[in-house]
């Protein structure tokens, strides 16, 4: 696989830094290519303006904006750029401290300024007119996406019945509004817990286990949201009665 | 009430920019003062970094760095001028285009800003030795907060069973992790849908039922949920089985 591994940290001698070079030598080890996009080091702009889309001073409207720059090819060229190294990777990480229970600005503002439209959504669906490929299907599919996190917090409060919420409901805008809406196949996150109070035995048991998830990434199983087409949904896209009769919440967009 | 209302959009000839003026109309109809931190307007810068907290080259420890700038009082200027907005304001308001089911990245950096250690958490409960306040209690307890979001998909996508998730689900990391970790009130998201293509009417409408939520907001029933002092959670932090007994996703944090 080719690997694209965007990283979101201000210190390179941080945990996560640790984590991010052992994920490196791990790819590589099992074969892998690798291509970092480290958005401290690259000083990357994470706010969605005007200059991205190269429009004057008329009203700007975001989603038309983006898709006739992105189809002129007159995106600003850092975002461009990070579009290119999308298209290559059959594997994206995405690896970050986890800030008030999501990603780090710069993050964030990776993805609105990368995904525009035409590219990460609004992809028209030639078998269903009207109709967006998404959720399973898009301008990204046949990718695979990892989240890597480490949370200051205790593992159990994070647990599913725990007072922090579970992280996979945590981060599901960015595993299903964003890695599944665009296609991509998201796999569990690999988060690590108590990151501000690791001993030296704690971080090599973490780092092993990321290596060990790294070496077999390829083949394991991705999350199982329910497609779009899967039938499961109805023409107002909500689920129907009879899928996950009664129950409500993140989790009935699972399948199974 | 005094009235900080956050604003994060690029154009303010946008229907936010239109609801903007509309929410501060009524605000101050209704009596309240007001003042604004236009994100975009002030550049604002939305990224972690040492120099918020004027460390040297040695390793930056993002909690202890800002929780000690916060104490000597030499956070950067910008930082600081926010929080004290913010401890004026009996009711904060954010308001923005839904973005990949999130805030754009301008304010999810005003959160990781401006909501350092100290300020925004691990607040000491001298009641419970080794325990922080949060979940209904903290440095920012007694203040109402509100998002004001503007969302290009229809309604019924983002229902309880809609295939986007329910909003309220989707903001969890703000609703009950920023704001309720700090101790304020999150009252329920006001959302417009169908943001792309308004008739006059349609706005007309919307406009009505944002100035109706706001001349009653001094009152209205904040989001029930459960307290981190409720005697719910056990001491891990995990729902006790008696509450909610054997549901888990995050609604099981709504008490009733």
């Amino acid at each position: 696989m080719h690997v694209l591994w965007v990283l979101a940290h201000p210190d390179d001698r941080s945990l996560n830094g640790a984590l991010h070079r052992d994920g490196l030598e791990a790819l590589a080890e099992a074969g892998h290519t690798v291509e970092v996009s480290d958005l401290y080091a690259m000083k990357w702009n994470p706010v969605v303006d005007r200059d991205d889309f190269g429009t004057d001073g008329e009203r700007l409207h975001v989603g038309p904006a983006s898709r006739q720059a992105f189809k002129e090819g007159t995106l600003s060229p850092d975002i461009a750029e990070e579009q290119a190294k999308l298209r290559r990777a059959n594997l994206v990480v995405l690896q970050f401290p986890l800030w008030w229970f999501g990603m780090p600005a710069i993050l964030k503002g990776w993805v609105d300024r990368v995904f525009v439209s035409g590219f990460g959504y609004s992809i028209p669906d030639p078998e269903r007119p009207g109709r967006s490929k998404r959720y399973g299907d898009g301008g990204l599919a046949g990718k695979r996406a990892l989240v890597v996190t480490t949370i200051g917090a205790e593992w159990s409060s994070y647990q599913p019945r725990g007072i922090d919420g579970s992280l996979t409901e945590l981060l599901f805008p960015l595993l299903h509004g964003t890695f599944f809406y665009t296609g991509m196949s998201p796999l569990r996150p690999f988060a690590v817990h108590d990151a501000n109070r690791l001993t030296a035995e704690q971080y090599r048991t973490a780092a092993a286990a990321l290596r060990e998830r790294l070496a077999h990434i390829e083949t394991e199983e991705p999350i199982p949201y329910r497609t779009q087409n899967s039938g499961d949904y109805d023409e107002h896209m909500v689920l129907r009665p009879e899928v996950a009769p009664g129950r409500s919440g993140l989790g009935i967009h699972l399948a199974g």
